[in-house]
């Protein structure tokens, strides 16, 4: 009998019972301010990888030997924020009670909250490390409260105060600035000090990555290209570095497939990931 | 002293007061549910209209010679469908209610509704001719009430039984194609049987033109392309005759500017747009 | 648990077993003598699917109502065009023995060589019916025997003369134009006579349809464009009578998403494909 | 010793001694009013012709039976609209004493005035077949003289009424379809009755293609898009019997390939100076 | 009654007479050697500022605290350079006049020579920051005068020698660099040194920003790409200290948004832009 | 008698007889396992060429003061990768067997083999410098042995152990790194160490120059983008001290023009390969 051969991401190929991680696509863009299309992020992702090695010379592992399992696309209401954050949130919840870790990749930003909220329900001293070129502390936008560029805020109101770990950030209005330097710990520009945390040693954290961290020269395929961002190779060392820390979750988001006629962004964002997944698995 | 020279659609010169017809652009495109960016439409289509020529050898008439105001971009809550309806219905309220008829380039199909809330206020005897490929008839996508797959089962909770009329459709659920049989006028496949509708004679009409009715091959730059449509021809034909009926307003939508490599898919809209102008005013 | 939600061609859920048709994809095109990239037709299809309704309002048939396994994508070896027909040959050829008719998405032409020997392995009274722009009737292409351009002649080489049903052919040397008329059945530029064949009443039948049958108008992402072909209506009005025949294996092939910007000429691709399936099955 | 192996148009490997045509490209494109880019041409078309046969099976001839040189691109002043159109017009004249015929590659519409002004000085009875989307009859556009939307009025100058026969016409402004009405003969919308200007039999006549005369849907990439244009069925129907006149010289221009994503533009236009070549010489 | 919200520059809502600033935009390519397009500059510049924060987390200032007044576009005869050079000649002299500085968005860099005329005129002292991939200090080009490969050997001629300061220069003929190294300050390859350029102190400066000394890694958007070009971060670094010296008059030009399918190099040059004018005002 | 100006690479105007250089192009990428094109790449580089200065500002040298034949584009069997290589074999030998440096444009990387099959015939002490993203090391890829993925795994096997020497390699299965590390000179992730390679002085080098060495960023238009590489001016900075080698041969590939929307990566490449050429001839 013939079997399927559909597309996972790069070598996920473990059964969900064995699997550390699963990842999940989220392709929800409803909210976008300026370009949509990260819906389609987690099929190019899956496509995309086919062209990437599962072996990373940088870590001397490879995607064979580490056990993850691939739950395709949610099926989100395109229209409809609040009920797509709910299944993001059951679907993630699903997988910390099954005991694993969940790797979704975006879609927006706004996707980390639904995340986050099933993280919080069960780690209520949750800390987050956000990557952004954005700060997504806005109160809401336009009156909307539930948008990517508000979602950091709403994470603040779950998780509180010195909670949430900013890097990267390089635009935003006055008024953000202001209130992570006051709420959050913030780093604007780029990555340096992530390594300097103590406070996070031994705590449950959420690592949400926004691409756009990344300099549009590297990473032109996204909806708000900021210039002046930080390299793959920054990123890639400090994700290097990041099985110091108790990931309970991780996301990576804001890829946007139409804006990447090379399809290099979204090989790109590919690497992060098997980057990522091979250093906290 | 310098006066600002700010893109306009095509010769849309007129300040308001004197203006028979008023254009908007509604840059709302969240609940698209295929591909996003309709939101850019206006933009495009003002930036595009620039290498149109004002005269129709068609009509045998100019733009220079009729009176359209271009109010350009309303700003819409990015995420929240029914708050962006609510902005174009005010919008399109006022300019009824200043005896004149809005012109409204979508975005998604959705904002139809707001345009139509409006002008069913104003006109209780309202009808409504719908060019399309897809019948838009749902009760609901994924349990999401307002989403451009839905939008002329909303009018048709507003305006009723009979009073809708639907040409070219060829794209939709069973049970799509089944209500609008018993529920309205419906033509699918082509524009065939427009002029022998006797019954709008006289009444208040809105015209709703989404733009994939057209090929494909013609106007490949929509979110849900749809082979087998009407051609530029056809459809223009039509538009021509649209001066029979008592057009008390109308919009085009789900023009997609990122998938129009070309500019091709733009520049035809914006003719199809000057056409309508000049046929209606 | 979580099931796995990853992306088979629109609607296609039925389990193997109990499927009557079995598609799969060969992504091959090693061959090409243009622009190669069909390779990606595969997946390009059952991503853009998503956006298309399993119902035909031209057929009033659901693709929910038949029973289509999707198995994947074949591997085949990049290179190699005689491995990668000896894949496919023993995929088509299980399904075959399996009772099912396979359903195969290049790729360039050539991989139906795969399939039709299969096919006439099991049904030696093969005929073929054949839509394209080019013969493909080259004795070699700078000496390759195995390539898109010669893939009918090696299709003849099996099945004999009289056997092979050409339509639509607009391109080729003159020799392939006079081979064809004295060893086939060919019909230039167009379809039509396709319901006259009553010669192929009752007898097996494979269907190869090249889709840069169609004019690049409305399908310009194909490797090899040439102007001057059918109408997606014309082709789609042919293929709704292929139930006449007694097909037992078919193709659609050269696809090359790459050159498909707008994402229209896949959209097309999936709705012939959509529409064959409701009539053949 | 090593040939060298460099791109000529599509099977053109006659010497110049021997040649009946000379083709050779303008690449001008500095008069542009809407998307520049018409300069890539010629080099696109050479490359593109690669990809076509070099035979016709609507003719049955064949380009390796036909003779004629390929010059290469002429270099040509950017900037300098009367520079540029002096070199054209010395290279055409050159090929008219040599007894050859020049066809021509634009670059805009503009350098067919070069070409004009050689073949009036050499045929003062000349007659001229246009073929365009635009009337291109303005006295000038902003003050500007030497534009592409001038150009035929520039020709008028040179040959007088009634010896330029306009087709195709779809956009200009009033007064350019007036002045064409009385001064020209002018066909708008399509091609029809071509045939029956008896009054040009015997007469030298240049013809004129601006491909923009071809609907966008089939030729999207070409600079001012004008969407209800003719077939290339239709207009290489009307090329076919091109023979019926005694042409002395001939361009195709507009054609933009920056906004020709899929190369389907171009291919198409390759075809139309395969099918115009054969049917000359 | 409604306002008509047409776009500006991002945050460019000051009237006239109040602005210190005042852009507008010079859309004329018409001597572009290579690739044009640059002419859409300006308008795709307001459209994607939409995207961009009006604040500056690197300067801690925002648009909305400075009084620039946008103009929108100049109306430019196409392919006319010396009469496109009279219109920007006159728009920048009216400004200056009023006493408030041009910031021109170009367009190819010809543009710069009428802004610079209309400044040498008013300020007989005036001294040229360069920053450029190119010399563009030719004497001619093909015997064009006016040329964007000529602009800097033009203004030369207005402003005598020791008076323009090139930096980031990489490309050109070695005559070029020998005519700049003995009538110029040129810095090859990078921006290094501009701090130290004492006699600049208290001279009245225009700058002119050729975009494409970014490096086509991050600036892809540009008609002639010339790899190993300085980095955002370095240009913007730069520009953050131009407060320093007294600028009368900018542009920024050569972005060519036909070759930024991303968008980003549109994005990016919007940031370079905000980040001057809140350097400048 | 009008001469035939067609495209050559960037001056490269010497005669046969008296070139130091060769420059052909071998446009086969019929092995290529992620996104082919690359046989495009010798066409658009010359076409490209045109906009790039013959004059070098970093060596002060300028291409037409030496001596380059330009032999245009091999013609090559498609899908015959053995036939293929033949061919590059036979030329590149040729060209030895004359005296001359071949310098071929590829095409993917298994081109290289052909060449290098035709240096080891003649220089049996023929050491390999190779720049490449990914190693080319497997054994076979899917049971293909001549594979962009095996070509320096088969240059191994001609030169022997300790003979190749790799820089920048980022990408590969283990065994390929074990291998490399095992049997050549390997320096993973960036080009250090070049210069101190003392055992090649006085040995003849055959140099290889797969672009993806170059990270995305700056060259998105390649087949097989892997983020992490290096810059152009650290890849030119070296390639500007090959000089000190004894090179004998060079090939420059895996350029993929359909992936590079901008142009920007073929300007890169064709100035890169002026460099190179400035360099050594």
């Amino acid at each position: 009998m013939l079997n399927s051969n559909l597309e996972t991401f790069l070598g996920c190929g473990s059964d969900y019972e064995s699997a550390k991680a699963v990842i999940f696509s989220a392709p929800f863009d409803g909210t976008c301010t300026n370009r949509p299309g990260s819906r389609f992020a987690g099929r190019a992702m899956r496509s995309e990888s086919w062209g990437l090695e599962t072996y990373s010379p940088y870590l001397d592992r490879d995607m064979e030997s580490i056990r993850v399992f691939d739950a395709g696309e949610l099926e989100l209401p395109f229209g409809d924020a609040s009920g797509a954050l709910d299944v993001i949130e059951r679907t993630a919840g699903q997988i910390f009670d099954d005991g694993k870790c969940p790797v979704m990749i975006g879609g927006e930003h706004l996707v980390t909250l639904g995340a986050v909220r099933a993280a919080h329900a069960r780690f209520p001293e949750l800390n987050i490390i956000h990557f952004d070129a954005h700060a997504d502390m806005r109160e809401d936008y336009m009156g909307v409260r539930l948008s990517h560029a508000t979602v950091m805020r709403r994470c603040w109101e779950l998780v509180g105060d010195g909670r949430i770990f900013q890097f990267g950030i390089r635009s935003g209005e006055r008024e953000e600035f202001i209130f992570s330097r006051e709420h959050l710990w913030i780093r604007p520009f780029d990555l340096n000090g992530i390594n300097d945390i103590e406070q996070l040693k031994n705590k449950p954290v959420y690592f949400t990555l926004d691409l756009d961290v990344i300099d549009p020269g590297e990473l032109p395929g996204t909806g708000t290209p900021e210039a002046g961002g930080v390299t793959f190779r920054e990123l890639v060392g400090v994700i290097h570095r990041m099985n110091r820390f108790n990931v309970v979750g991780c996301d990576i988001n804001e890829l946007c497939p139409p804006y990447d006629a090379s399809g290099a962004s979204t090989a790109l964002a590919c690497k992060v990931l098997r980057e990522l997944l091979l250093t906290l698995f």
